[in-house]
């Protein structure tokens, strides 16, 4: 008898648990993913911010599973699923399946105005990552050698659009090494001077946290020299700069951290989407036109006890294809179970020892934080990848054989 | 009284010696460079097959030597040389010079088919190696999709034009992955059956070396299940493949390591040059028509003891730089000292835990010269960056404020 077949789409963090926790079931097991890697997206902004390498968050797919025998991984892009056919449709391929999970993921919105994204790149993939980076750098290089010779402020002036944690994080990065790493670095620009501006719609920045957390944040956030503006709209991104309620500042240097939207395959699903096109799931997660094809993660809709969605982030992911999982694992049981959230909290860093954080009535700031960011994040980075291994892997890639960085960052026409 | 400008250009092996060397000299001192980072090209190919990251070979200019208060560092292209005039000319900006050394290096050549360079990329930057890294793995993507669709062989096929240290370099490299890292990745082709092959115009490789460890490094690439090709030209390179001889071989991966240019910018310079571009200098490293402008490294012609040009790696491109530099610092002493080069050795790897290794009359070839390697390979990069603290890096950042990936990767439009 043939084999049951179950495709993942996506090899993030709900697509990877989803596949791992089938490690012993009796299907025939494909995932599917755009890249070849598996990312530690939390750590991205530190990629961004020339803090850490794009081999030190993120991880080969086949490397991860490579010893799953029931699993096999192909790296390309699913442009349609079929429901009716019971297949996903790649450019020259069509893979068949019998239950379907779509952990597709999220990618930047620009309400309406995706003509911004070439002057206001978004942080999502490591090769956005290298983007900004290269941004950054190259903006404090053009001040240093215009200085005397045209305004340079423009290139002193960073400005991040959305008061979430990647903006929060990405500001304060920013902050940080412009003040701080960069100083002795230039002789003829002063990068203490650097503007960065953290611009926010609502009227706090960490919307998701606490009121007296957003406002330590804020406070924490300008401490460090960045200038918060809330309540503040954008309605004009080119490639002068951008305008900030009433003011245009000119700028090459404009980050977009405001507004997500699923991934466009979610539409040849043809079940009923969000406004932010994410697919609203049953409580156990699978789509109301067909029990056998569940969606997890960012591309999910999943109202919580509050009745709004789950927000976007790792633990919902996980714990979802966990429970799909389950789901697959049990399949002769009639009766499934709802999936339920267990919120272990919500953490952001501000730079160098300082954090945000909230795990039920727990409420940390400072330093404690900061420890408690360090704790949790080196704990999640050992279960992705040996963070003691790294340490030594140029000896150890000739004793065992193994490479580490095999990253296949640039966009390409698979 | 001003002080006397001294203008380098490039910031490899020669330049960055030149400038350290001048360390308490009462000059001023600009180094101009067309990336951000001075990058440690030996271990290049080990980037380019997925052993080691960018960020652990290349170290940013400015943070090498941001203590040094006579200099200053520019990223820029230089354009043109104006000898008469005393500047050298960027896209936007000229700078004045007393003394001027040229560090520029090198780039590939291929022999007048310069439309073969998209299809057979060389290596020689960051930018290079990630190229072929992509190129590498996509490869075995794409076979992994393909079979059973189409046939395959040409992606598990992969064509290496060169046999010096790089190409054989390379070839070991790539038979290594194949046959070893990737074979547990992959779940539908056998990377063992990966083909590699090694084209060599002339009748041996490492022509370099002694004709014994020439023998030795060809037997030992043919146990790593290297096909090595002497006295074989190639005659066309495109989109389908590779002409190799007779043959013509269907891959769309064909690396080129044969043939070596200098640097364009040395044309502005109306002096001699060889027919490889490089300036022909004399005894000591000046070029005939100005004692004060010097060109060094793999851009020079210094002819050695025994008449040919001296080769084109990173101790010949030192040794220089710091005589250079130590005739500038005497600039009073009527009487130059004459270059002379202090050959140590030189050494290339074949895969893991071998080498071929020449010293003066010392020859050392299998494990021994391969721990040689390590040896030397190691010290150097503790000169250069150092390894251990490498190894805490992600703890350091938070310690010390220093960023060590600071890359500027992309080819970019300055």
């Amino acid at each position: 008898m043939n084999k049951k077949k179950v495709v993942i789409i996506g090899g993030g963090f709900g697509g990877l648990t989803a596949a791992r926790e089938l490690n012993n079931a009796d299907f025939e097991i494909t995932l599917i993913d755009k890249t070849n890697h598996h990312l530690f997206q939390p750590l991205l902004y530190q990629v961004a911010t020339a803090a850490l390498s794009p081999g030190d968050i993120a991880a080969p797919i086949r490397g991860i599973l490579n010893k799953q025998k029931n699993l096999s991984v192909i790296m390309g892009e699913v442009i349609k699923i079929d429901r009716e056919k019971r297949f996903v449709e790649l450019h020259d391929s069509e893979i068949a399946f019998d239950y379907l999970i779509i952990a597709a993921g999220a990618s930047h919105s620009y309400f309406g105005n995706d003509q911004w994204e070439k002057f206001a790149p978004g942080l999502k993939t490591i090769s956005d990552a290298l983007k900004i980076r290269e941004r950054i750098l190259l903006s404090f290089e053009k001040a240093e050698r215009f200085i005397g010779k045209a305004d340079v402020d423009p290139y002193l002036t960073f400005v991040i659009v959305g008061g979430g944690p990647t903006g929060v994080e990405l500001a304060g990065a920013i902050a940080e090494i412009s003040k701080k790493t960069m100083l002795q670095d230039f002789r003829k620009i002063n990068t203490s001077k650097t503007k960065v501006i953290l611009v926010e719609a609502i009227d706090r920045i960490l919307a998701a946290y606490d009121p007296s957390l957003s406002e330590n944040a804020k406070e924490s956030l300008e401490e460090l020299g960045v200038e918060v503006r809330l309540d503040t709209m954008v309605s004009e991104v080119n490639e002068r700069g951008v305008k900030v309620g009433d003011d245009f500042i000119e700028t090459p240097n404009v980050i977009w951290a405001a507004g997500n939207t699923a991934s466009d395959l979610l539409k040849s699903l043809k079940t009923k989407l969000d406004k932010s096109g994410r697919a609203i799931v049953n409580s156990d997660c699978s789509i109301n036109e067909d029990e056998n094809i569940f969606v997890i993660g960012d591309a999910a809709n999943f109202r919580g006890e509050d009745g709004n969605p789950l927000p976007g982030v790792a633990p919902v992911a996980m714990q979802q294809g966990k429970h799909v999982a389950g789901i697959l694992s049990n399949e002769s049981n009639d009766k499934r179970e709802p999936f339920e959230y267990f919120d272990k909290g919500n953490m952001a860093t501000i730079g160098r020892a300082r954090a945000v954080m909230q795990s039920g009535k727990i409420k940390l700031t400072g330093f404690i934080a900061w420890l408690a960011w360090g704790f949790v994040h080196i704990l999640f980075l050992i279960g992705f990848r040996n963070r003691y291994k790294v340490m030594a892997e140029w000896i150890w890639y000739y004793i065992s054989y193994r490479h580490g960085i095999r990253l296949i960052t640039h966009k390409t026409d698979l």
